[in-house]
């Protein structure tokens, strides 16, 4: 039995498994990533780690076990689940995602084979657990599946307290210990307990209220928009040999120095470790935008993007186009017992449709450039997108939005 | 200059008019009134009072006047109404305020007469301040009224982080230090400043999730319910002179000494002391209650009392009806500027419209009496006031929510 | 399984015997009286009672037991014993116990009548338990009485960090989790295992921080010092038939209510009501005082004071004489494993010594009287006393200690 | 103005030079340089970073400035010292600072060349501040150095709280609004202000107790002795070009980088990167150790590692050798007003003495080695540098301290 202490949840006992795949690469590597990737740039003390949360879902993991009383390997399988559920990320989290998914088809907790391989196959094993059972967990399959990755997952519960400590911003700040113990299985189904409606609605306010103010801050996209285009130019430079398998598994470390030292991404990097960041040239309300700009692909963006350069008369390294999928709400199907039935959280609560329409209302597409080509790329990117935004009102609005979204900007 | 500590902003400078308020009885009796009355019965670590809440609104006013630039008297005003605020409070704060009000015509917050009276119209004299100026402050009147008493006072960010802190219950965290720093005024209105739609919400949701979860425990109703039942009957007793003006002076001690030693109160008193409380009879939702309940006067409610107990063919004293007024939102029309223009949240944002939802799905009516009544009482309330339940469904559900809510309940 | 919300701890967890316990008026009293008596005369926001203390000792106490693998019944005496550890105490708790003590020859922790008889006794036989075992485990005896009551006891673990909570005071804030978790027993000892000689150390220091900060802070004294003076007079007036026995069995609001209402108490009643509290008049070193003075009884002490009211000519009434024992230091003693064998911290930690040297250092002998008349009751009491110090100094000490104190005196 | 959100601090507000001087490249460097280095081995949670830190000591300094009425240009160029005083810390703060002292006579306060150069030295003039003047007070020197390094200074209020937050041990949380307002200037000198004793040693206590459990805990102690190490390797490096200079001025990712890929350092990288670490062989407490190896200079420590390497017959890479300077305690001189003179802490206050020889019992020697090595190296190492503990007793007192050490140890 190891003690561990966290900022968070004050002690964490670590044993069984657990303690065993602790010691592996795959899990210490952990340590290098950050949680919020560039959120940091906004809120300086969000540097907690994967490392650090990954061991906050294991307690949280071993608690709402405890109170089911779940036991035995089918407990052992959740627990491994539950700290090894992160060790898909490549560096800077989520930041990345989109890049590597597009080019190795594969998403962070796609983890079969990294479950199987190396020490912590063997840790697995020697634990009599079946990599490709723990795998499915972490994918969310399977009745315990949805304690590690679901609408009640333990991984949401520590992140929001976790982010909230760690930013400064109290929102996230829910009860996960009331949460854990209220989790139920009904059905087969993982269902919070009769006379938690409220508590369900605790849990999806607390993200919806995060997001704007940290998930989706102007500047931690504006941040992530031009580290995507740093690391796409990095896989495609000749200067290097890093393809996106590689990116995948680097941490935060190889992927800064990296950027740092390669020529085609140099002056990204510059640009983020000093924090002289692009500057929004558009700031587009969901209504405003033509609905073939929201579900063009990849490739149709950077059409845009060179188009917009183009009829800017810049270079095209000056414009990034940051659209955003459509808000979904993944909370809103979380399962209340309500007077002996299991409810939909949506059916039961009038708060889930209006924080789908707020999300909606926080929607932006963002153009964002350096500061000094902010007006030629704002009218030409208006004109090429076919915004519905006139010319003078979109500096004014950038300009209002600036003074206001700058002020947590550090 | 003197410094006090408090739990909540750990150091509260006080000088000048505030200073001097501080000692007055006025102020220090405010120590010996509990901010939440019953709620303790709840949470146990509850027992804040009303005189730290007045230190750290006074200190939240500070602090918004400083940002607003404002100095001088009309600052001072605006500190004396802080400080002073909740000079009016009875006993258990909030909890007999309906039947000091029946009785005398006057809330908690007409204290023009307190203001003007005795040490704090001396105190207040000598800073030449009027005393009347200072409780309109109070009743929220003026520019700077709304400070202290309107949409966006700083008496809500006060009460919402106090009684998170000492309940333990983690919704009313709002981040006041923004909230504060984000007033202005806008053609003599107090409103939170552009990009302020979300802060505004937060408020919103804070109060909306403490509300069932605190505020309007049904043990806490309970609980008020017996305190005011026992008050009546301490004022109607001729074994006492307390009126309702004296009510209104006394601190908890007081009272509590008071319902003890006399003999028509004093097996409500035993109940309260060793928490041996009523049990919800009835525990009916808005639809299923006749509108003419809902607005029936207070002479009604007495009548139906009456009728409940003569139905069930037990003493009255044994029923009590509890009916709440009808749900209303007052942060509903907290102003916020959005584009250039001032702008109702209601207008700005959906949250609102669902939160009143959740409000209206929240509001019970209660019919408690000693457990072992209960059933005869619930069958009787059910037919007395025509609620659209059937007897067997009301022990049902009576069960299963007490079970859950008393989860909560020490 | 009951589950309350604790400010400090959180979720508390409560069954079996506690759970049973939790009910009965002996324990639902101490909801009535505050942990710090009159500390809430400096900080405003130390309202908190003997009632939450109690659970969070009972939780400590289960976290322990379990660390320790004990079960069944020798666990349930330990839990009874530490939800009941402080029903022995009177209104204010510590403040009154040299009266009560005097007059009954009982400390709070001497409560084998109080276990045995009523709702407590009945709660205890129906789970088994005897209550005088409960009783012996309450006054720190047997091998688990350590736990209770003893160097290492969770009370002191549970009272440093929520006096800290609710004071703001930030020294109390120790490591619980670890103390209780280092626990063990060696040769039927209960000592900390191997490696926490600093462990014992901070809980060491934590007390002795906190204790002039907030036990012995001198506004405390001179409250808790009128109380006792006001308690005197109400034991033996005429007026009341109040006797030490009664008083003991008090809560806070029975005695403010009692104080009020006799006439030989109201007016330091109404100086406590209103914190118009007398002033240090003398506030001498351990030095500077005639060892036979700090030596002296009871009757000795009230001869001074009415010498020295005589000497200045005033109302004895106006003179209170408070004379601190001679510090020692519990703590001291506290057991550690230190390469196998157990220690006394005393012998291991230069700190001991040290801090007992603090505390000698600390210790004030006060006389205090109303504002107008500290000049010549300094003057009479260093006469009277024999202290060394010549009445210059009295007066330039006490003011500059005075400006410095009261900073923190609401 | 600005406003950052800290985790600290909550909200820090940021306006003139300081605002300008952030968005230099010299003050964004500091946040990719750990605060606390290779404790984040130990405390997972532990990856906040200078930059955070500058910002709170700033923060701390506006308020001490603004309660000792210093405005103006004094008071800007200590604003600008407090963000300013650590950008000359090289990666892992201050781990590898005897290597970068030893190869180039710099220590990271001495910050004269920095401030000069490029954006910081442009924007101090465009301020009318001299860069030079600001580099003295990062140095201590001067009325107001004292305040930026010093026995009282912010920087250490401010990494006690920070350090304390972000481990999850409690121990360093002091009051630092208190501190910071009682701070006052006699004869020139920063001292705490009458009434302050126990003010500066809970400063001092805060201090003695973080250092065994945070910055000297034998875990991170080995993580840096291995870091320091590999750096060696990496400037002695044939491979590389990387010099003192240049490594002093990288940051946390340049060097992690550079050890990954360096050959001489990859083996080494590779351990510190999976937590593979080295483990103790000796552990010896002060008397053990004869003065000469205490003294001893950095030559002569390599060469008793090569003569331990040799007597085990191992390869020289596989012994490190681990000897602190001896204890010193900078806060004794702490200096408080007591009856209007200026003492020193340790004249007054009985704990600094105790607290020194606690630091003295505190103080280990060291020497690791891989695990599987350790038998043969603890042999030779306690014959070749003469210390007094016989062969048995080194490996059991080691397996019963890593027994005890290692709890905390993820």
């Amino acid at each position: 039995m190891k003690t561990i202490k966290d900022s968070v949840h004050d002690h964490i006992r670590i044993d069984g498994v657990a303690r065993d795949l602790l010691d592996t690469p795959a899990v210490q590597r952990l340590r290098n990533i950050r949680q919020l990737g560039t959120v940091s740039l906004v809120y300086p003390s969000a540097n907690h780690t994967r490392f650090e949360h990954s061991l906050g879902v294991y307690h949280l993991a071993c608690e709402a076990l405890d109170h089911l009383n779940v036991e035995g390997k089918r407990a052992e399988r959740v627990h491994a689940a539950a700290l090894l559920h992160d060790v898909g990320h490549g560096p800077f989290s989520h930041n990345l995602e989109p890049i590597t998914h597009r080019r190795t088809g594969r998403y962070h907790d796609d983890v079969h084979d990294l479950l199987a391989d190396g020490a912590v196959g063997d840790v697995l094993r020697e634990h009599d657990l079946e990599p490709s059972a723990v795998a499915d967990l972490v994918a969310g399959e399977g009745r315990f599946g949805q304690l590690v990755s679901g609408e009640l997952d333990v991984d949401r519960m520590d992140y929001l307290v976790r982010d909230a400590h760690h930013t400064g911003v109290p929102y996230g700040t829910i009860d996960h210990g009331r949460l854990v113990r209220e989790l139920t299985f009904a059905d087969g189904e993982l269902v919070l307990d009769e006379g938690n409606v409220q508590t369900a609605e605790s849990l999806l306010v607390a993200r919806a209220l995060m997001n704007p103010a940290v998930y989706s801050h102007s500047v931690a996209r504006i941040g992530k928009a031009m580290l995507r285009r740093a690391s796409e130019r990095l896989l495609d430079s000749p200067e290097t040999d890093v393809d996106a398998a590689r990116l995948q598994r680097m941490d935060d470390h190889d992927l800064i120095a990296a950027l740092r030292s390669c020529p085609e991404t140099s002056e990204f990097s510059r640009r983020l470790d000093h924090r002289d960041l692009y500057k929004r040239a558009v700031w587009a309300e969901i209504d405003d935008v033509p609905g073939g700009i929201i579900e063009a692909d990849h490739e149709a963006l950077l059409e845009f993007e060179r188009e917009i350069a183009d009829d800017a008369g810049i270079d095209p390294e000056c414009v990034i186009l940051d659209v955003p999928s459509r808000p979904s709400m993944k909370e809103s199907t979380t399962s209340v017992v309500v007077n002996g039935d299991i409810r939909r959280l949506e059916q039961q609560s009038p708060l889930v449709e209006a924080l789908r329409a707020s999300q909606y209302s926080q929607w932006r597409l963002g153009v964002y450039s350096p500061p000094e080509m902010r007006d030629q790329v704002g009218r030409s990117a208006v004109e090429t997108l076919g915004l519905d935004i006139d010319g003078a009102l979109v500096s004014e609005v950038r300009d209002g939005l600036d003074a206001t979204l700058d002020q947590f900007v550090d």
